[in-house]
């Protein structure tokens, strides 16, 4: 039943998504118990022109890092 | 004044979204009170690309059934 | 598989959430059809004091109307 | 370490959500304190046909106004 | 960068939410990449009374199961 | 029509609350325009022991800094 929501920045391909669901499931039966199929994972594309730290939209920085 | 925000997935037509709209304001409304006009309803289509059970995403499964 | 999220006021009794997950749920399938089992419901108390419009916020109003 | 979500209309000009970032982060470290560098800004895009007031989608209202 | 938010039912330990924020922080990062640092995790309890699954809060369930 | 939600840790009074509420709606207002009024804003108080970044909770670490 817990809900996991994952904002993240486009551009992951499917295996990468297919990884993550798969990961992320696996990491909260582990630390919190629970059956696998209880677990829903939602993953939401944030464009760079939609995201800001400090003020600034990671559109507008030089070198994006990370996620 | 309250926020009712569904995720469902994606696909479903202009009519059906009306009508949810419309049917979940009502059940706000007949259920605790208040005023249809304080009601917001923010709809998410989620792609079955992006929302995963059990660690699949829904895209991966052989046949969806439901929601 | 749908989840719907509900922000309101706190103060709501037991039996009003009870009716408002009944309500919104039978109110979700009527309109868009799937399975009841599959809809989610997660309700979220705000307090007055964490709720703004107009940029005052509702513990602050002379007297608070609706949701 | 804040995180601001603002959910509104599509339709915001690049430069328009350049200018609401800024602000939005100058507005919490004003208010609250902190450093700009922790605020995380995302901004979430509502098409009018997604969202609904008084169980009635803005898509559906003949003149939309404000935000 | 990526915001990961969990919703499940209250009542974990601290020593089984650090083990959470770690498993899901080492799982984004093991299937899409990135500094640990960027992650970000917010865990919010949802309480029985506040969760529902087929019309049915799961307060008023004779046997809760899983998460 | 807007709706801004703000997570950030718990502990702020209800001065710097009210004075969040007010600037961030003038800020939204003065970037993107439209009425003060229908800028909806909710404060989501978070635990330190709810939020971790680096996959460690904010009330593991030593000396929190910022939000």
């Amino acid at each position: 039943m817990p809900v996991i929501r994952v904002e993240m920045f486009a551009g992951r391909t499917p295996d990468q998504k297919r990884a993550l669901a798969k990961a992320l499931t696996e990491a909260f039966v582990a630390a919190v118990g629970g059956a696998p199929q209880s677990v829903q994972i939602i993953l939401q594309d944030v464009e760079k022109s939609d995201w800001a730290t400090g003020g600034v939209l990671a559109s507008d920085r030089p070198a994006p890092t990370g996620s």
